[in-house]
């Protein structure tokens, strides 16, 4: 079966750009570029940026964990379920580091999707696969309608 | 045993304050103020801003991971320990939700402190103390000298 | 709002005693004893026999996981709910360790209690309450029947 | 490089052949057969017990728990390193259902082996592949010797 929703169509017509004005705030602020579009996997390219820096000088887990969450709803949302899922729980390893001005790498995978809940997992590597940051997640039905992007 | 150090000290002094340009980037981009540090648990408050925000215009989980984050990070770093400890994992669950302009608080309490491992949890609430969202993690002792705050 | 359903009525009928052979069978395997029983929360008491050890003649972690993993989901069954849930995923950390012929307490707390999904916590202690592990979870609703105890 | 240690080894005669005696007390319990053994990755064959068993008649979740962490720990065992290593987190997600007599696998594999820290995962499936639970875990170093299997 061939996946084919608006959001999985309009992320598809993306890639090669980075998010638009379009895309929610936080999203942008990320401003990732749409790297991979598939079937519950997408790959999402980050910038390091001064402002996502820890004390060390080094990409924050906390934004680590926000590129990863990030790239799973989008990935989540490309499903094309008629009601929105929400992020239940969130459980990361911290596996290496990144500098400003690296770029990285978020690759999710959906692991299970149910009806109620959709097991998905997302990996943070450099440009060359080593990774920095796995997480797992699992993602709830609510009764909101699903999301549509504005294009 | 009563704590002392000088990132304790530091933090002791700043309460009611918001971070200054002297933090790490994105504890500055986070914008917390201080609220409450003791030995082993700190309180920072957040204002929920546009940019903060998902594709619902609820706070986005990745920020609430990472606000919980770097608030465990301020709570080791104020431990006093003669290297740095570094995040090696983060379980959150998410459990409510919180709207621009909103203020929410992080709370951290460290679970266990061992020569090697410090476990900590964090839980964020509104100002009524209802939660949006829960967390554990595991800090590793590396090597680097314990990071000093510039004041 | 006082609980009172036939779960929390038979397990708070039981304390004092061990579970008997109408418990489901690996309940049986870990033998638990009921020590407290209130609304939302339990209290198990356990003895780590020799089978429960792993290679460092310590409590093995898999049945330290087990025990958070069983107390939880009695604690969900005496909740009350009109149909089961069931575990989604466990996040457990490893604090301590204990012995063949200690005892050990499982002390569960249900964290928030939704429409679909139960979100617990579970601490694992010595009888001074030394932490050992520390668990939480989250339960799923389901569409089976609720698990009704023989008694 | 190719990996041998007398843990390895040791594990690798055992292909086909079920825990003997001589293998830690819970791992006797568990009666798991070896399927693989590779570096950084083994599989062993569960039959689901009785014993095993929820109040639904299904494999425990605690029991996929011990079962999962019982062939991390074997596997992070197998790699032969000079102290002992232990489990400080794991992190489960359950994904489907398995009956008494139903065989499983659990199938490990190390994502990153560092020098303090193994971080390691764990699928359980059915005989055809299908999902039971996954599992993520992180181990850390201790200055105990190391576990040597006495055959």
């Amino acid at each position: 079966m061939k996946m084919s929703n608006p959001v999985f169509e309009f992320f598809k017509s993306q890639i090669g750009r980075e998010v638009t004005a379009a895309a929610p705030p936080f999203t942008q602020w990320l401003r990732g570029t749409f790297r991979k579009v598939e079937e519950g996997s997408m790959t999402m390219e980050f910038v390091v940026r001064h402002e996502m820096l820890n004390p060390a000088g080094l990409l924050h887990g906390g934004v680590q964990n926000a590129m990863i969450d990030d790239v799973m709803g989008m990935t989540v949302a490309a499903l094309g379920t008629e009601t929105t899922f929400v992020s239940l729980n969130l459980s990361v390893d911290h596996l290496g580091k990144s500098r400003e001005g690296d770029r990285v790498l978020a690759t999710s995978r959906v692991v299970r999707r149910g009806k109620t809940v959709v097991n998905i997992e997302c990996e943070l590597t450099d440009l060359e696969g080593k990774l920095l940051a796995r997480g797992t997640a699992n993602y709830i039905r609510t009764e909101l309608p699903a999301f549509r992007p504005l294009g």
